[in-house]
């Protein structure tokens, strides 16, 4: 199976459109962590364990690895979600961006180093940036496209002729790009109206919507805006509201929080899965 | 000193506007370095041993590392490049490109892990994605504006009333987001005409300029169009066409392909400037 049939498999299988995304910060772990070696990992394979069957992804930022000096950590944590949950496809937040020979590289750090199912990409340097990603044919992208932070409009909001530049990007994902359907597109939470264009623009391209919980984006308006037929269409990811949701016992916190945002969100979708 | 002014300390004492770029492949290294744990890093310290005199800046792209689980071997190089040559800035080309928490992360990798002078850091997420870097006083980033590769036009070049999207970057980078005095841009030596336009810009912002070598910019027309003032504002970047020069000998290789290329680019400076 290629990175999208993966991905409509795990919505059935799940009925979630919850991603936890890891993002592990050593200073919030719990005590009884402190001094492991391998904390990192430790940390991120309890609430992996804690959560699994209840989402439909995992979502790593490699930054939160790579500058704690824990690539080796993050290499196993993906070997162990993918050991014990074959199911559920991993994606690699790392948002690279580059061309050639380079890209290749990043390419095989993705694909081949760290055994993704997928990776975040930038697509400010076009389409032959992103080819050496789409060479992998059972494997995926995320282009960023509307992105959740205050200062996203900068760039993507400019005019460029009739369409916004991420409306332009969001069109080039969904034709030119994708011809064989290996991409999703990246999409703030916190503008629901523009979730609900780029979902006309795109027709069911997969949106990988970071944004819910400590970013504040409204859950309800972007299920409505974001889904695709048969209620699916959507990874919802939310790190540091389950990660962290319980100091003392983050496996029984993030458990806890998953589960209320997984049913939260299925209350919005339509038609409504049933949850095994 | 800060990354500008060390860039402008190291444009004078080397009389060189030359970057090497490292971006090591291990398929092309002598026969010699083969099955060395630490190739990667012997093979750049021969480079950086044989250019140091003829250079502004090294530039080592980390995915040629990351790719072959060489982190560690990057760490000790950029300090190699510190303790060795400590006038010379390294430039981490990253690309990196992530909001908040993570773009810290990303800031602390690139700074503290890696001990960079700066980095390379892709727009597209707006201004409130590069503050991260620019909370470091003393270090710098380069900013993605026009790159070098066929693609790029497919977003930089869109009309966005009345300027370019590259255009807008190269305002932003020299105005809003450079309060103090932090940023360069990267601009391909692909096309000289636009490298005109972003020095008109962007004033004496340094621009560093890959695409010369293997990429077949020309040096002419590239260093006419976008020296600065006192003629220096330019960081040319030449990677492949260094390192792999001579298959048996890289470093004299490097040394004799460094040397022609510096000396290339002096004679079109002005005002010419003097050789130690």
């Amino acid at each position: 199976m290629n990175f999208i049939e993966s991905l409509n498999a795990s919505w059935e299988k799940s009925a979630s459109l919850l991603c936890v995304g890891l993002d592990p910060d050593p200073e919030k772990f719990p005590a009884r962590l402190s001094g492991c070696h391998d904390a990192i990992f430790r940390f991120c394979v309890e609430i992996v364990d804690a959560t699994a069957d209840l989402v439909c992804c995992f979502k790593p930022q490699i930054a939160h690895f790579s500058a704690h000096r824990a690539e080796t950590q993050l290499e196993d944590l993906i070997a162990y979600i993918h050991l014990n949950y074959p199911e559920i496809p991993v994606i690699l937040d790392a948002k690279r961006g580059d061309i050639g020979s380079t890209a290749e590289r990043y390419a095989a750090e993705a694909f081949i180093r760290y055994a993704a199912d997928a990776v975040t990409v930038n697509p400010y340097m076009g389409g032959d940036s992103i080819a050496p990603y789409l060479a992998y044919p059972d494997k995926g992208i995320a282009l960023l496209c509307r992105t959740s932070n205050p200062g996203s409009g900068d760039l993507q909001l400019l005019d460029t002729g009739g369409m916004k530049l991420y409306e332009r990007v969001a069109r080039l994902a969904a034709d030119k790009w994708n011809s064989n359907r290996q991409c999703a597109l990246v999409v703030g939470a916190t503008y629901p109206a523009e979730i609900a264009r780029i979902r006309e623009i795109t027709g069911d391209l997969p949106l990988l919507v970071p944004g819910i919980g400590a970013q504040g984006g409204d859950l309800r308006s972007t299920v409505e805006a974001g889904c695709a037929t048969r209620g699916t269409g959507l990874i919802i990811n939310s790190s540091r509201a389950i990660l962290y949701a319980d100091s003392v016992d983050p496996a029984g916190g993030a458990r806890k929080a998953a589960r209320e945002m997984r049913d939260a969100i299925n209350r919005y979708r339509a038609p409504a899965p049933t949850v095994p």
